[in-house]
């Protein structure tokens, strides 16, 4: 795949904007020196971080606290092949002060599944960078 | 996320159908100590390995080729929050034999973007995982 005019390269507001409109994206980590990817739902906090909501006892939250992960979310269109997709790179922590912990039970992510001990996982928005791909037909 | 009834684990039959059904997944692995993410389109080939083109000179060939690397893909639906996602973590290298780059011109897949001296990645299938994801209202 090549930089060209199928490409165009995303701003940090364009990409946050998009974050802002799907539900789901997906973990990329770490797990036992193996790549690992999960998808979770999420919402975008007021600094821009991804905010997550899933059992403290996770083996997500066991392998990503305290390390940089990667928060991906996407959109394409198979009939048209085109469509975005934006990447924030950054450190993951459980949030463990309770007023944050309250504020974003009011605001924060519902996980789409049942949740034991529930916590908000926090990534921040440190590196954040996207394309859009737009149609192109000229390889078939 | 717990284990529990909102959730199914898939077998690998099961899981290899479901991948065979969409046109995009996404290349997790690690560049320069970091996780990334890439979005690609792929076909399965007929020993389960997950097939990409991409370009001979793109950071993905120089980051992967000899790494092992996972593949998701995934449907979601927002609307009643379910859907699943599939995982393969296997080994992923160039196809280099002349009658394998052939055989894939005329079945594997293209990108949806132009190629410029253009290979096929493979993906071993070595580890495959998935789960379904039940629609669950109980946590809001």
């Amino acid at each position: 795949m090549l930089e060209n005019d199928a490409i165009r390269i995303l701003d940090r507001l364009e990409c946050l904007r998009l974050l802002a409109e799907v539900p789901l994206g997906r973990v990329v980590y770490t797990r036992q020196a193996l790549p690992a990817v999960l998808p979770v739902n999420f919402t975008l906090d007021e600094d821009d971080s991804v905010v997550l909501y899933t059992s403290a006892v996770s083996d997500l939250v066991h392998a990503v606290d305290g390390a940089v992960v990667a928060f991906e979310a996407d959109e394409f269109s198979a009939a048209t092949r085109s469509g975005w997709s934006v990447v924030v790179t950054g450190r993951a922590g459980v949030v463990d002060e309770p007023a944050e912990h309250e504020r974003l039970s009011q605001s924060g992510p519902r996980s789409w599944m049942p949740v034991r001990d529930g916590v908000f996982l926090r990534i921040e928005s440190e590196l954040v960078t996207g394309r859009e791909i737009m149609s192109t037909r000229t390889t078939g």
